[in-house]
C-alpha cells in the first residue's frame, strides 16, 4: 500500500477517458502513509507505479464474450489452488487419497473441484438413468428407487463438513507432512440437498426387530458400513446435489449417504443399497480398518463422531508470510461432530499464552467454522496454536495427551493441537512442542 | 420404484461378493408397492430389472485414481447443466449477458461455475500480481492497495444474492422466455470472502464532506457506479473469494465490489479505483440506463435495492414432469435486498388459493431461500405461482400491480409474480393470468 499526493480531485465525469486517465499520470506520486493503521514494511513503494499509473491491457482491450464458458473455471493465475496426493502414502492412486488445499482457501464452503478424495477402488462412472438404490432386510416392503423416484421424496438442504477418520493421522508419531493440505486436508464442506434417510425408511417399513443399517456402493470396493438405526433415523441424508449442482463423480454422483459429524468412510458414495438388520455387520471397513489399535492390544471400535478440531490454514507451511512485520490475518478452521463451535482460541507461543479468535460467518451444527485472530507481527519467531471448544464445551486436547490415552498405533482420530513454526523470515514449518 | 420379494435376506458378510450377487438374482421379482405412500404410476416395473439383479461395469472394474483430476468437474452426465445466452438479446457476446441454470440447482449457494455472467466489456484477465485498487477524492490520506495489502485487513464471510437489475426484465410485456433459466436466472448466491469497505476507508480517513463513493472496474468499460456513503460504511465487502475460492474471472477476479442487497450492476468487477466525492457522478450506467422511465416520461433512479422476490424452479418449462401423477415436489427460491423471506406461498391455481411452502435450509438475509411444496398431482392442469413475503411484511406484487404502477417502458426491478402452466402431460409453458 502507498500513498498518493493529489494535487487535483476531479468528480466530475470523464467524457474522454483515455485522456482522463493520461492526465492523472502526473498527480499520482508514491510515498510513506503518515499515520496509516496498517503498520507495514510494504507502505514504501517507488513513486509512479505503472501498474496505476498507465493504462493497462485489460482496460483498453475487450475481454471474452458470456458465449465463451458455459461451465466457468478458475483464473489461470489460480492453476497452484489444486488437490495433491502423496505417491509415497499408498500404493496405488485407486485405492488412495487427495487433499483439499485449505491453506488457499477462507470460510466455510468448499467449492466442488476442490474437496479432497478418498477411494477404495476408484471413481465409479455411472449414468444416473442406470442408477438403483434397494432397500432390503428386516423390512415389511422391499424397494428399489431409481433417481427420479428420489426426487420425489421431501428434501432437506444442511451445510456439514465431512471429515476422513485418517485426517491428520499421520501426526500420531509426530510432524511428517509440511502443509495443513496434507496434515489437514481430507476435510471438505458444502451444501448438501437430499431426502432424509428416514422418510426412505418409512417407505419401506422397518420391522421392530431393525436396529442397523448397512450402507453399501457400487463402485468396484463396494464399500460397506454398519449404521446404527438411530442415527439413521435421525439426520442422514441420502443426498444427489452439493452446493447446488449434482454430486461430482468423486463424490459418488448420482447419490451418496450424509452421516452429519461422523467419520467419512461411513458416508457411502454410490448409494447402492440400505439393507436393515439386527446386529453390526462387521464388514473389513469397520473391523481391521477404521478401529483404533490401542498400545494394549485391544481395538477400540464403534468411534463414529468425529470429535471437536481445529487447525490454522494460514500461516502454515504452504502459505508462508510474505508481507514482513505488520498488521497479520491468522485464518483458521475449526469443527465438531458434536455440534456447533463455540470459541477458539490462538496462542503464539506454543500455548502458553491464548487468545479469543474472532469466529465469522454462519456458525452452523457439525459444519465448517471460520476463525481470524489479527494481530501485529513484531518480526520475532512464533509457535502457532489454535485451540477449538464446542458446544458441549468439550476442548481440543494436545497430540501427547491423546498419545497418553490411546498410544500410537491407530492412523485414525487424531483431533490433537496442531503447531507452525514460524520463523523470522516468515517461513514455516510443521513442529511439535512438548 | 419398485417392491422386491425376497425369499431370504442375509445379514452376514459376504465372503464371495461375485457369488453373493449371483445368487441373489433369482430372489428379486417386481411388483407393485402395496401400501407405499409414495403414490406413482412408475411404481409398476417389468420384474427382474437387469440393472440391479446383474453386476454393471461400474461395480466390476476399477475406477479413475485420485491423481487424474487435480480440480475436479461435473459428471459427463451433466454436461447439459450450464449457463446458456440468448443471442438475439444483444448484439455482441462481449456486453451481454448469460444465464444461470437455475430449474437444474438447489440449496442456496450457486456454484462458481454457473453463477450467470453481465459484462459489459468482456471478462477481464488480470494476474493479480499487477492489480491495483486506489482510494482517492475527499480523503486524508490516498491509498493504493496491492492485493496483498488487501489481505492483511480482518475479513468477513457472508452469504449473499447478486441480482441483475434487469433480471425477469422481458416479463414487463408479457411472457417471451420460456425457462426460469432465462427469465429469472440473472441470479445467484455465494460465500463472498472480503474486507469490509469501512475499513479501507478508514485507512483512507474520509473526509466529513465525503458523502459518496464511486466504484470503477479495470476492465474494458472501465464501469462506474455512485455508491451513498451510508451504504459504503454498512454492509459493503471488497471481496477477493467466492465459495471459498479465488473469484472467478467472470466475476472480477482478483477483487469485486459486494453490495448486499443492491442491483448487480452496482456490485463493480475488477475494482480498481474508489473515489470519495460529495454528490452522485451521474455517470452513464446510472442515468441512461438502470433507471426505470415511467409511463408519464419521468425517470425513476437510485432504484438500488432489488425488492423481495421468488419463482419456482421446477417444475417449470425447461423442468417438466416427466414422472406422471402422484407425489410431487415443487421447489423454489426466494430473496429480497431488504433482509430474511418469512413466508412463501405456493399456488396451483393461477392465485386463487395459496398454499404456505417450506423454506429449508439456512435463512440469511440478502440470501436467497430455498422452498418446497410437496402435494399430490392428480394429473390435472395447474397454474403455479410463488408468492414471497419479506421480513417486513412486504409482499411480492403481481405483474399487473407492478405495470399500473410503472408503465411497461423499463426492462428494470420486475420483481413480479411469475406463472408457469403444467399441462395434463406434464409439460411446463411461460404464461400470464390476468
Amino acid at each position: 500500500m502507498y500513498t498518493i499526493r493529489e494535487e487535483r480531485v476531479s468528480n466530475k465525469p470523464k467524457d474522454n477517458r483515455e485522456g482522463a486517465v493520461t492526465s492523472r499520470r502526473r498527480f499520482l506520486q508514491a510515498g510513506i502513509a503518515g499515520g496509516a493503521t496498517l503498520a507495514t514494511a510494504a507502505m514504501a513503494r517507488a513513486e509512479g507505479d505503472p501498474l496505476i499509473t498507465e493504462v493497462q491491457d485489460w482496460n483498453r482491450y475487450l475481454g471474452a464474450g458470456v458465449d465463451e464458458t458455459p461451465y466457468g473455471m478458475p483464473s489461470e493465475y489460480e492453476a497452484h489452488v489444486v488437490r495433491r496426493d502423496v505417491p509415497w502414502l499408498t500404493a496405488d492412486p485407486v485405492s488412495s487419497v487427495n487433499f483439499t488445499p485449505l491453506h488457499e482457501l477462507d470460510g466455510i464452503i468448499t467449492p466442488n473441484g476442490l474437496c479432497f478424495e478418498r477411494h477404495h477402488g476408484g471413481t465409479a462412472i455411472i449414468d444416473p438413468a442406470d442408477h438403483r438404490l434397494m432397500i432390503n432386510g428386516l423390512v415389511d416392503t422391499p424397494l428399489v428407487f431409481t433417481m427420479q423416484d428420489l426426487m420425489r421424496f421431501p428434501r432437506e438442504n444442511r451445510v456439514y463438513f465431512l471429515e476422513c477418520a485418517a485426517n491428520s493421522g499421520m501426526e500420531w508419531r509426530g510432524s511428517q507432512l509440511n502443509g495443513c493440505q496434507f496434515t489437514h486436508g481430507m476435510v471438505h464442506c458444502v451444501v448438501y440437498t437430499g431426502v432424509p434417510l428416514k422418510h426412505l425408511l418409512a417407505e419401506a417399513g422397518v420391522k421392530t426387530s431393525g436396529k442397523w443399517v448397512l450402507a453399501e456402493g457400487a463402485d468396484a470396493s463396494a464399500m460397506t458400513r454398519s449404521i446404527p438405526m438411530e442415527k439413521a433415523l435421525d439426520d442422514c441424508l441420502v443426498a444427489f446435489k452439493m452446493n447446488g449442482e449434482a454430486l461430482r463423480p468423486e463424490q459418488g454422483y448420482p447419490v451418496r449417504l450424509v452421516v452429519p459429524g461422523w467419520e467419512g468412510n461411513m458416508w457411502v458414495k454410490w448409494l447402492r443399497r440400505l439393507e436393515v438388520g439386527d446386529q453390526p455387520w462387521a464388514q473389513r471397513e469397520e473391523t481391521s480398518k477404521y478401529t483404533d489399535l490401542l498400545a494394549n492390544g485391544k481395538a477400540r471400535r464403534h468411534t463414529w463422531v468425529m470429535d471437536v478440531k481445529s487447525v490454522i490454514t494460514s500461516p502454515s507451511p504452504q502459505a508462508p508470510i510474505t508481507h514482513g512485520r505488520g498488521q497479520t490475518v491468522i485464518s483458521g478452521l475449526a469443527w465438531s461432530g458434536y455440534g456447533t463451535i463455540k470459541r477458539v482460541d490462538v496462542s503464539l507461543d506454543g500455548g502458553r499464552n491464548w487468545h479469543e479468535a474472532r469466529i465469522d460467518g454462519p456458525s452452523l451444527p457439525k459444519a465448517l467454522h471460520r476463525f481470524y485472530y489479527d494481530f501485529n507481527w513484531d518480526g520475532s519467531e512464533l509457535l502457532l496454536q489454535s485451540r477449538a471448544i464446542d458446544e458441549r464445551g468439550y476442548i481440543q486436547p494436545t497430540k501427547n495427551e491423546l498419545r497418553a490415552a490411546r498410544g500410537e498405533n491407530s492412523i485414525y482420530h487424531n483431533n490433537g493441537i496442531q503447531t507452525w513454526y514460524v520463523q523470522a523470515d516468515g517461513v514455516v514449518e510443521n513442529v511439535e512442542v512438548s
